[in-house]
């Protein structure tokens, strides 16, 4: 049981750590200046989508029970507004700072968790709920973020040098 | 140990099938003449990451040992050759039926695996690897494929309507 524990965990920590360095990559290969481009004619510029990460890296503090946020005010620009919505935002290397320090958190809070501690209920789901649905687990959220973070992975590689 | 198998199936199944779903959505919202446009300035056409999606189903059917291949005809011009290559490709059409299908016969193979099967090795590790990484299961290539389909995801929006 615990082995195969450690195994699942293993199996969604690793599409997790292998999209985070592959996101890594990209936005190091992106200059300041590209990253306020638009990824595509009239879509998300890459500020926003540095910015929506590491708010949706931020609030991952939360759902996973780990502490408490610490840039939720980045919701109301990067989660809660389009881009381009006239809000004031950080600067990129500001936004680079925090995905940076965010990851660093995260993987500081991972590497304390025991396996079984991945297949508790994560913070948005009810007791009850979580009784009769055990799949809405901390692990799964995990899952999910690396799906997520993969779409936008995916859009900010059009920042990057065409032959880079 | 049965039920935590199941969980961790559901999570990987769920996490598959939620891209699925959401990539066919974004492709039912682009007209055949959208995907013959780049996704952004000299990227990848939508006819591409298309028949590329269908090539890399088409690979599970192998690496997850279920069956033969249907399309490998795909892979040299969808995942050995770049967009444009010159390289003769089926039209939309016929990719949009590749790609249908080939979730249609994955899902039917998947609903006849027991949970433990999925924790069986992968047709790309060889029994002593496996022996040493377990992790690298069938599931484990699933959820690969979620976080890999979701960066093309990401890109098709850019092809749908930007208010639709």
């Amino acid at each position: 049981m615990q082995d195969q524990q450690q195994t699942f965990v293993k199996m969604g920590l690793d599409a997790w750590h292998n999209t985070v360095k592959r996101t890594d990559k990209v936005l190091d290969s992106i200059s300041d200046e590209q990253m306020m481009q638009e990824t595509a004619p009239g879509r998300n510029r890459g500020i926003y989508l540095l910015g929506h990460l590491a708010a949706v890296n931020d609030g991952m503090l939360k759902i996973l029970g780990l502490s408490d946020r610490q840039h939720a005010e980045l919701d109301e620009v990067f989660l809660q507004s389009p881009d381009k919505s006239g809000k004031e935002m950080p600067d990129v290397r500001t936004l680079r700072r925090y995905w940076a320090e965010s990851n660093k958190v995260l993987n500081e809070h991972f590497s304390k968790m025991e396996a079984a501690d991945w297949f508790g209920r994560h913070t948005s789901v009810s007791e009850e709920d979580f009784a009769k649905e055990p799949h809405r687990n901390k692990l799964n959220v995990v899952i999910g973020r690396a799906v997520h973070l993969s779409e936008h992975y995916g859009q900010l590689v059009f920042l990057a040098n065409k032959n880079g």
